[in-house]
């Protein structure tokens, strides 16, 4: 017998790609393979070194490898697609899919291609029809092809309201449904600090508030920035998932999961309560809506399927 | 009795600054303030948000705040500068110098103003000459005001060696003297694998190789990138020694001291072997030195004192 | 300026005393003094000994002594006290109660003769009225004396709840009131899987069941080990209530609290929501409670009362 | 794809085993089963049920199980023996050997029949002939069996060079070569303080009285508890060990090993210096030794050869 190290592939050198490779590797999760275009090659190769070189520092043992060549991921465990472009300036939204798809698409080949027994979590937006694409072209089972939104938005939500209380993050809980930012359905019910509903302890006003500031939390980030959008909290919440698949945890977490019939919804990709262990997307859990959290449900579901339909074309 | 958290400040909110924020915070070491000039303040107030966003599911507690003024340092039990310019193609190194020697007086004006009792970490090069100007503004102790270089250059030398003999990096030590990159003065005899001298397991010729790359492994890095240059590594040094003043540790890390007659030099910053702890730098350790290792060792001191000669025009 | 490192003395160096001693080394929160009675001085310092002869190799910076002589305490920021005996076969629960007493009063004169600034945790049983009487020894403000049996409460039921339904104990929460053991009010409706209310996930007879279990959560591994209780467990709770303190962290634990009024009770120690923090004890939570609630946390109290009545006589 | 959580099992319910178990779960390594005789069933359920409870406050996923079933360490990935009988006042060592002999056969018959392609850890005493006795009966290649010694001696050596430095254990680093205990070969000349070799920092007397020390480490812990051995220590160096293997590491780690020819001794197992990894003992490190060092492994071996003859009665 033989124990290997898993192997984890991170497709995209951009810095949320290389945030999560830090973070895989400082949790020696695994040894990583970061995955760029042949025209990023050497920045790729030069974040991967560097890292690498921050490892007897950190005291982590994970190779960290910068490529162009999808050879490199052969027999992933994980693969986690942080590749596609962000909305520019004049772009239409259709445009954004339709581009995005593609990449998705070729890279969804190579994957396969090198791992075809691998788990993929997706990240590139909109993220409910490009973790749909992908579903596709792998041709994979739904359990090994996750989305992922609701750990960043419950992220997001949850600082800001240890912010407001005053209060350790760690005892913070959120409950998000649906799509990623506007389209983000929270549950105020299911959201708590050390177990108290946060309606006892902040004002509706307050939480409306919040909410509001949760839905844009990616957008504020990009106006502060000025050129480039977030990758730190991104890049932990695609590293909880991946920990999840690793270590084999069965973790209750929000992710964008393919529904055949759950919810009422059916061959889409949404934001859904789910169970992640060694088995990838292990369950989905379905809770009882109230009306205008299956109203917001409905309209998050809707917005997907338009995009879904831009692909179509 | 009140226990309050520490608190470290991170002057200038590039990619340096910003990792090394981001690898104290996720070690729970302090809340951490990062600092930048006015027309960055957005940006740094983004990548401090977007890391305290992260903080719920990398299971961290530690305020972390983007700021262009330094108010907000107040108090601070250590302050980290990593500002400064990177020398551009056609810039002198006498320019170079003489504008990052500016950049380091007014920042520690500042600095001095509003945590008059700080430790002091000096990253911005040429980072021997930088720590001494820190060193005068201050009017501080020698032992609160320190330079990173030798603990950046014996990870890399560490990380090369691991992947030559395929090794865990836990178990590669190393050790340089004198200034960084070209100035390194590595002490192969001190350097062990498992503490089995690697002179035992690696053949000189390879040794040298090894050696030579890690001299130059900054530019190796930048050279990779294209733009811009290593962040991880050195943000991961920086960290190691915050931790060993914050934890009081008294760790025997390398660092740029200010040596009185140690070593033979006096009134400069070289790198040499010490502890640092509780009160900072709390002892230089004085080895014999081989003939060729003294040599290598003047020639390193020479060239510092030929830009504080600059900086002294 | 210099950085110390904290300090932390634990009274009591039987299995849960040395247990914390180690869990509290681990986490490099504190150097760490055991202390128990002169009889015991040289396994308390083996102990001690084997346990830093530990740290090289699990990679903590902590000096961890052990000792005889309160001296060594001198200076402490938390004092932890795990000494008192439990309870023998025959021996009337007055007896145990007033036997307790006569130790924490004479351990308590010793902790605020050499660290008259100190926070102190309370773990010896009964918890309620131990607390208390440290309380009124000490002299200390309410917010430096804290007793610990709600962490270790929804300890034992967040790990029954994981494994009934094979989740990560990581997602489940718990919340119980009022005093350790047979007079814990467990509130299910704050208890959670990933926020998802365990009322929906596990039958109300399971969960009747799993209450009863954790009620008598000591009784059961009593029973298991034949000679002696848990110790892995109630270290671990002390750890994280140590850890709230010396980081400062205002987690939303529960407590064992001085009341003056919250909850329709005064001058009674019981368990209770509370915000832990650097300043000790910062606040209590007041929820509104059901009736059926307020009825077990009033039969709760009335336990407590009758303890101090014993106490008083 | 299926992604297993490792599974390691640890024979021997006491305190090194528990302590043990609780260090590879808080380490999140594996899932563990612990094994003790039918007669210690309940309190090694006990034992584990306590760690169990301990997970959801120290933030680990692992299942801790106490049996008395070697069913149940079925499919282990890597299994430590720490079963086996103290000496006793009035016990010849040979009753003691040929007593030991008796458990590791009757144990690792259990083993190789559940889990026939597992990695066997050995610790009990006398470690290089238990070794040798499980590695004769398991018919396992030599790889899958390794005994610790070289880990615990060289963390106790490291602790006393660390007291006397003043200086954190991290920097530290000791060797020792052949058996345990009064049998250690060590070898001063590759033992460090941050890369520096000890004999400049101590007086040769000084380190005399520190390897003196060491030699007797177990001892020491001995007197001082009055009743039982270390067990905080060797369950860290067994947790390392295990690491090693279970992350494949490649660590450079001194290890009870099988020789065949290495430093001139054959179908023995002596301390040496190895690489431990996922293959487990995947190299011996031979290093040229001086005569006094070669005179003192001789003896040794002479002394592990003693005990092999009684075996062999």
């Amino acid at each position: 017998m033989t124990i290997k190290r898993r192997k984890v592939s991170v497709i995209g050198g951009g810095f949320t790609g290389a945030t999560t490779a830090l973070m895989i590797a400082q949790k020696e999760l695994a040894d990583v393979v970061l995955v760029d275009i042949p025209d990023m090659e050497d920045p790729t190769k030069g974040k991967a070194l560097d890292m690498l070189e921050a490892s007897p520092v950190q005291g982590f043992d994970a190779k960290i490898t910068g490529t162009a060549d999808y050879k490199d991921t052969e027999g992933s465990d994980l693969v986690i697609i942080t590749a596609g472009i962000a909305r520019k300036p004049g772009m239409s939204r259709d445009d954004l899919v339709s581009t995005n798809a593609k990449i998705m698409k070729s890279v969804t080949k190579e994957i396969v291609k090198y791992s075809p027994d691998t788990f993929i979590l997706v990240l590139t937006n909109p993220v409910d029809a490009m973790t749909y694409t992908v579903f596709k072209e792998s041709g994979f089972p739904k359990s090994r092809v996750i989305g992922q939104s609701g750990v960043l938005d419950t992220a997001r939500f949850r600082t800001f309201v240890a912010e407001e209380l005053n209060l350790s993050v760690k005892d913070i809980t959120g409950f998000v449904l649906g799509g990623h930012g506007d389209d983000m359905v929270p549950l105020i019910r299911y959201s708590f600090a050390g177990g108290i509903p946060l309606e006892k302890l902040i004002s509706k006003e307050r939480l409306n508030e919040i909410v509001a500031r949760t839905r844009t939390g990616g957008g504020e980030i990009v106006n502060l920035l000025g050129n480039g959008s977030a990758y730190y909290a991104p890049a932990a919440s695609l590293t909880v998932m991946a920990e999840a698949i690793l270590k084999d945890q069965r973790r209750v977490l929000p992710s964008i999961a393919y529904l055949e019939g759950e919810y009422g919804y059916s061959d889409i990709y949404l934001g859904v309560p789910t169970i992640i262990g060694g088995n990838g997307l292990e369950e989905i859990i379905e809770l009882d809506l109230l009306e205008d959290e299956k109203a917001a449900l409905d309209k998050s579901a809707e917005s997907v399927k338009n995009v879904l339909e831009v692909l179509n074309k």
